[in-house]
């Protein structure tokens, strides 16, 4: 099978966003792209059949640090992959476990070798390096997956962070070394992006994307940002990658984020997103739609009947109403989780894939700085 | 638009097993059917998509104790009824609230007029009288209502379950005349069903069911089954109500029950069946297959990647396989309670379209009896 390949159609003209099509072994994906995260191999509380054919996802992820715990390496080999554990025959994209090793687990010891950690589920104690990292990222099978990296918190001191980036760095020539030692495991081709990393330091981030671009990856991230500092901060950093990593391969920045945080990633020349926002906002009960966002626990929509959005052409986001959305989340419905995360995921997809052919149309700059106030409003 | 009718299409030769067709202003129910319960206007964990598509529901019930605590009449009135508000253009049925005033309610209190009772979500007072019942019915504007009764609970001794009844006699006639008094709100047709009580005693029952003959209602319900009795004097009770309930109305059985419990009652007469088994037992990780019985807990299914069910002709059920419903389970996701929700439902709606084909094809009974000790087993 190919190599990820990855096409640039068209750019916007008053900003550096770009619309490609980024080809995987399972299937074509146009960017911008939004990615639904589905930790531990359900996009929580939608089904596969909702996440097909309702949010239309073109690519989802998954984690390794969750998918390595639970179900484990051995039943994900013995089903022959996580797209096939899980009934997914699209793109899949699985993050390294560094950032919940440092989020989520328990005690943990960072060496040269590798962070050692306790499982969050049963304290269990494991090593998680470069090359484990490569080899369980081959046992899940991801069409794209992702270098073993530390990201540091913010904020973080200057010496931490140079010193954490250059471990970053020699851990992504650990995971090349290894992954070129090591076959695709299920006929497909498995595609490695390295990250990169540098706090809030412009000379770091600098340093760092000239690592990567050094690599000639068929793509590259961008990690350590949305991790707390200012939205403009972040900006400024993603606009500061942007221009060394490499304009003919697409740029993933991790994480992020909020409606309006892609639509300015969009203009700065990202191409692909990943959060859990819209499925565990929709989990508390927060709505985005195209005319701004809603709690729609509060009591003004105790009567109202109007779709939950119909501004974004989904059956699915115009069957459910306010009213009824609210009582279900009041009521504490099961349904309520899955209806909120459905819409929200369509609303994200529907998004970008505005955003695409506004670049594509040549006015995605002026669009976005209507668009953006119009998100943020609070209905 | 029209009253309730009834047609019956076929009759078992073995048994008193009986195919028919009942018709609602809002679709055509083919009986014997089972309905899924939506106690708060969810049918919990599924989407109304879900219901329609992959479940293929003919009707659902909702409940008129939780309705009316919540959302409440003046937003389901606001709505248009709970079809509107939920989004279900087929048919609905509601209970009457009787039974949940005794198992869910705090303090409660009956008397001549009504019970009076405690809300269990935040303690306020409420009074149900086969009068208000009527009302709130009218408001939620379901195609079937129910009578207001008392369900005594087993074992009732026999002064108890006399009075209780007889109670329940003088509020159907107070139901059948409020009914008569008030309109239809929503320009379809609702109809009353009254419900035989009378505990364990024969004679009671016998008394029952001629009273409630006596009204001449579209359909009859038989109520104060399956609370705890054994299950032989359950099949006995059914059976005598069958003999004496008029036999060309649709006759429900309230609140039952097990597949094989809803098999070996089709064989007695009965047509309407509801239950939450389904979805409850299925947020409990049992699935009802068309090979018996899984606790998709158990550490046998862990690598075990066939379909949940490859029997029953359904899509979904085929989708998802065994390991990956376990996982879901072990890993707590909500998906779990969806898929196994979803699956249970397919399930029993397949068995009711199963046993009604047998009733036309006239080999019922021993399609019965082979498949009851296989729905049975224990996988």
């Amino acid at each position: 099978m190919a190599v990820l390949s990855f096409e640039l159609c068209g750019k916007d003209a008053a900003s550096k966003a770009r619309a490609g099509t980024l080809r995987t072994d399972h299937g074509t994906i146009e960017t911008p792209i939004f990615m639904p995260v589905g930790t531990v191999g359900s996009v929580k509380a939608v089904s596969q059949q909702q996440l097909k054919e309702d949010v239309n996802a073109q690519i989802i992820l998954g984690n390794t640090y969750h998918l390595y715990l639970r179900p484990g390496l051995e039943v994900l080999e013995a089903a022959g992959g996580l797209h096939k554990f899980m009934g997914w025959d699209r793109p899949i994209l699985t993050d390294s476990g560094g950032y919940q090793v440092f989020s989520l687990a328990g005690k943990r010891k960072l060496t040269e070798e590798g962070a050692l950690f306790q499982s969050h589920i049963d304290g269990s104690r494991h090593l998680f390096t470069p090359e484990s990292v490569m080899d369980i990222q081959r046992v899940i099978g991801a069409d794209i997956i992702m270098a073993f990296d530390e990201c540091p918190p913010y904020p973080s001191d200057y010496a931490y962070a140079k010193k954490s980036m250059d471990l970053t760095h020699r851990w992504l020539d650990r995971c090349f070394k290894r992954l070129a030692e090591t076959p695709d495991k299920y006929g497909h081709t498995q595609n490695l992006f390295p990250i990169v990393q540098g706090s809030t330091y412009t000379d770091l981030r600098r340093a760092s994307c000239e690592y990567v671009a050094s690599k000639g990856a068929v793509g590259n991230a961008i990690g350590g940002l949305s991790v707390g500092e200012p939205e403009e901060m972040m900006y400024e950093h993603a606009a500061h990658c942007c221009e060394i990593l490499p304009a003919d391969k697409p740029r993933y920045l991790m994480g992020v984020g909020t409606p309006w945080n892609i639509l300015e990633n969009i203009s700065l020349g990202i191409d692909m997103f990943d959060c859990v926002m819209p499925t565990r906002n929709g989990r508390n009960a927060m709505l985005f739609t195209s005319k701004g966002v809603i709690n729609i626990d509060n009591k003004k929509w105790e009567k109202d009947f109007s779709p939950l959005d119909d501004g974004i052409g989904s059956p699915f986001s115009e069957y459910y109403t306010k009213a009824y959305m609210r009582h279900l989340v009041k009521a504490k419905e099961i349904l309520a989780l899955t209806v909120a995360s459905v819409h929200n995921l369509n609303f994200y997809l529907w998004l970008v894939k505005q955003a695409r052919a506004h670049i594509l149309a040549g006015d995605f700059n002026s669009w976005k700085n209507e668009m953006i106030p119009v998100l943020k409003t609070r209905l």
